[in-house]
């Protein structure tokens, strides 16, 4: 299978692009600049790319950020600290971040003539997130089944996984963990603070996998 | 109703706003650069957003030229000329394009808090663009419904009306047609000669509505 791969150099999205390479998918990585505050991540996923010599695209959407002003990562609040709670994920989401995203992936896949596009969705994602909902995935589906006369495909196998399923999986793929870029600060090193942050520390130890990150706390 | 209406400065969507103005709609009309040979059009679009008073903001998506490089409005191709048959107006597709602008002007729509998006897909469009046929704008709908913990309506009052109809609708409700434009060459003057030139002449035509269009040939 052909696939292009919504990667943004995170731990749950290299986890997959490893997954999709070891099943055999011919790949292309397609990064996406929306403006957010930790465009850093995007080094990491040109970086891993290079490594695996798999082709990566930017597709650069900075331009969109005064129209999805509000929130942490492209808004002014600041990024929440701590663990997670409804009210602080909330101040991460990115108003129809994954509908974008997934559109322009398949735009870029009828380019290309690929049956699939790939996204990391995970269950950890399902509560806060309501664009990483199944239900939400599948109508988007429908509409990547509808959108050109070469039908594009979505391919989302994670997500009734949690971000401990995909430490654990990683590990055994030779995901280089290190390589990859999680915190929504965006600084030098992983905060360890922030909710991303919070929640990557935590997979590590339940897996029961060496969590090789850098935190500055 | 408070309502994004995608809008290209061209004469489907310049009606679309007349035709949610006249109803009440509180609105913003988002024009989308997508690296289009036209672009030219969103000039028209911002001067009538002007003039009617309605803020318009323009998205930036040129950067995705180079993964959509495909076909005469993106691509290499020739823009095709005389009547459309189905072979010559498929090169005018480009990939993914309604929803890439669907789920852009759904994301300004949820950060403003606004109830919908409009857009002016119309009956003469069904049978060589996929992505302008009722089905594939319900599954949009679906999603659109369900990407945020805002829900987003979709209008498409024009779906079942033909270009003449807009015609027809547009000289009632004092639409400047003049001011529009629908060239896909993106001259100083409409060429006369490529599809979309044609169609707009011929709706004229049979509307009976004098055209005030100047063209080249």
């Amino acid at each position: 299978m052909q696939s292009v791969l919504i990667y943004s150099g995170g731990l749950d999205s290299t986890v997959l692009l490893y997954y999709l390479r070891d099943a055999g998918h011919e790949l292309r990585c397609l990064g996406i600049d929306y403006g957010q505050r930790h465009r850093r991540e995007l080094g990491s996923a040109a970086e891993i790319s290079r490594r695996l010599g798999v082709e990566y695209r930017m597709a650069d959407l900075a331009g969109l950020r005064p129209l999805l002003a509000v929130g942490a990562l492209t808004g002014a609040d600041a990024v929440p600290e701590g663990h997670y709670n409804d009210e602080s994920m909330k101040l991460t989401i990115v108003p129809n971040r994954n509908m974008i995203m997934l559109s322009v992936a398949i735009g870029w896949a009828i380019s290309l003539r690929f049956d699939a596009v790939a996204y990391a969705a995970h269950a950890g994602d399902h509560p806060i997130y309501p664009d990483c909902r199944p239900e939400f995935v599948e109508s988007v589906e429908k509409a990547a089944a509808l959108c050109d006369w070469h039908p594009v495909r979505i391919l989302r196998p994670f997500i009734e996984k949690s971000k401990t399923d995909l430490v654990r999986l990683g590990a055994k793929l030779g995901v280089p963990f290190a390589l990859t870029w999680s915190c929504y600060k965006g600084g030098e090193r992983h905060c360890g603070r922030c909710g991303t942050c919070t929640e990557r520390r935590e997979a590590f130890q339940l897996a029961g996998v060496p969590d090789p990150t850098e935190y500055a706390a």
